[in-house]
């Protein structure tokens, strides 16, 4: 029986965690948690029973608790509930699967407590790679990318040495405005950018696809995951998804991993790694599917990309300026109040405006996410 | 120092073979053979100092034990010298470069022998394979693949469990004939038939590339190298050649290995397995590539396909008969003497004519050949 938690169980990545679980007879979820999706979370502690559902709101929290009395099923809240959540004794995994900032202190307690992480947050490495992967390193713990592009490396290199790796390349679908000139960008809508030509997500994910911002966090994630130099990434566009990304050795060969749109794949390669099991669902079909093309991405009109390798070059708490930056600008695009290259502008100038720290603590990572929000409010 | 021997040094496979060995510092060539090319086998032991070099021909033998007096290599002759030279004492490895069912006694004497196999020579699976797949194993032997099919599953099932593949997705190019049916290719020319779109190799190979023999051979050997059932057997037309073979697994993600057309990378990858070293050589370019296609083979044209497929499924002698009928009719067809799809019809008809013999011994396997042979001289 593998044990596992999932800190973010009602969203995307987290609900379909659970639909692998439910598919497989021996994974057993030790605890939840959720913001304030409290029906959801009554749901999930009926199926699963959790000893655990931990909810960021007090007041959810307590609702709850009332809701699930007649089970066996502890309620926590706040981040003293994620915390407890992470380093639960009896879990073996801690599956990521929060956005946001607030991802970061529950992985690293529970790196601390010896458990391994099926990583779905990305602001954790992105924010805090130097400090993660040492720590993971002296606790032996393995982080396991759930990401669909990492988790395409990660399976690429199984059984490879890492030192032979010359380039990773990381693909990319382009997103919904693949081709079109930053003058055709001015005035795209939010309803526009919501639609991802492959991938049915999350909103902010979504957005950050269309601004090649995510395909900038993955290149920032990669460098630690997988203990490269930034100018070993290569990405590339590769407009259908099917190769969710490459490895390319010393000896010119190139391993890639392909597949249908499905995260429950790199969900349940992390739960199991390095096994593989059964999973139901559409088979490629090469036939069927008759072209794979390729091209560079365009880097002049989405800045995302080179934004991020500009943070990434700088370090330090550059990173966590790009990212804090952009999600304020995403959810100032999402919620009406600026158009779409105007996320471009916010990160550029949040970048801009910084101060770099040069190898920060977990403590100055989020005064300095603080710090960008704040500046970025008293701004636009 | 890795010390290899190899068979059939002058051919395709074999002179690549000494180009991975000159541009590596610990490869030692302890043993070469040829069939009658002096020249090639003097210079060949005035740079690499084998102790051993075994020509087929007896007089040309004796004109090159002449011709290299004065160095220390022994020469050896005929079927007891390919013998002597799979199993001398201190090789490690043995590279069957050689072409034709001439190499399947010393492959396995090599088995016998304790030698690992870098398997380049068709016959000794397609032939024998019950004998040889069993005998690896009693020997603790590794057949190591050096086609580039087969290469590229290998390496795409480097740390996985083999019994969680669900299909083996064979490439073929689909050769210089790809589209056109079967009364264009009534009168299509050797010189025609020679123009492989990507890969340059001897000219049986190319013509085998052409009727898609070659990827029926392939076929066979798979399910005996990857121990597969027929029906896990897919072949797709990859015309570009660069995805160079892919395993689907159970979960259904696909690894593939891609690269160039440069077939010192799988000799490379199966001298120094499961380690990678540098290679020099062009590097696959993503976005100078820009597509990649994939299509079904076209079975009612190309009938090497279907008709290997039917030997191989009635099993026993019948894959002998089909590579020797085809072989024969190659070579006819090389000399001026049949028509492109008369290649079809000699394999047809000495199929149609063959009684199986089960579990062919080895002495039955090259019987067959000659009865095979035979019935096609006395016939065309």
């Amino acid at each position: 029986m593998r044990k596992i938690a999932i800190l973010g169980s009602t969203g995307s990545i987290g609900t379909q965690t659970l639909d692998v679980v439910r598919a497989n007879g021996d994974l057993q979820v030790t605890g939840i948690s959720a913001g304030k999706n409290i029906q959801k979370m009554e749901e999930q502690v009926r199926e699963f029973h959790p000893r655990l559902a931990a909810v960021w709101s007090e007041e959810a929290a307590k609702e709850l608790a009332v809701k699930i009395a007649d089970t066996s099923t502890k309620v926590v809240s706040g981040m003293d509930g994620l915390l407890e959540l992470a380093s639960m004794q009896e879990s073996e995994i801690l599956v990521t699967a929060i956005v946001g900032m607030i991802g970061v202190r529950p992985t690293i307690e529970a790196v601390r407590a010896g458990k391994d992480i099926a990583l779905a947050n990305k602001e954790t490495l992105v924010t805090a790679g130097h400090l993660i992967m040492p720590m993971a390193e002296k606790y032996h713990v393995r982080i396991l990318p759930v990401d669909s592009e990492h988790s395409a490396v990660f399976q690429a290199l199984n059984g490879e040495d890492r030192k032979r790796i010359h380039n990773l390349w990381i693909t990319a679908s382009g997103g919904p405005f693949r081709g079109r000139k930053t003058e055709e960008l001015r005035n795209v809508t939010v309803e526009d950018t919501l639609k991802h030509p492959n991938w049915v997500m999350g909103r902010k994910i979504t957005v950050d696809s269309a601004t090649l911002v995510n395909k900038g966090l993955e290149v920032m994630e990669a460098k630690w995951l997988f203990g490269v130099e930034l100018d070993q990434i290569q990405v590339i566009v590769q407009p259908q998804s099917v190769i969710h990304s490459m490895v390319e050795f010393e000896d010119g060969a190139v391993i890639a991993q392909l597949g249908t749109p499905d995260m429950r794949l790199p969900i349940q390669y992390a739960l199991y790694y390095p096994n593989r099991r059964y999973l139901d669902g559409e088979r490629l079909n090469f036939a069927k599917l008759g072209t794979l093309t390729f091209e560079e991405p365009d880097t002049e009109t989405f800045l995302g990309l080179p934004m991020a390798v500009q943070a990434l070059r700088i370090g330090g708490s550059m990173p966590t300026v790009f990212n804090a930056a952009n999600e304020k600008a995403v959810a100032k695009f999402l919620g009406g109040e600026i158009g779409f290259l105007d996320i471009y502008d916010i990160i550029g100038q949040s970048m801009e405006n910084h101060r770099v720290v040069k190898s920060p603590s977990l403590e100055e990572i989020l005064e300095t996410e603080q710090e960008t929000y704040q500046w970025i409010e008293s701004r636009w």
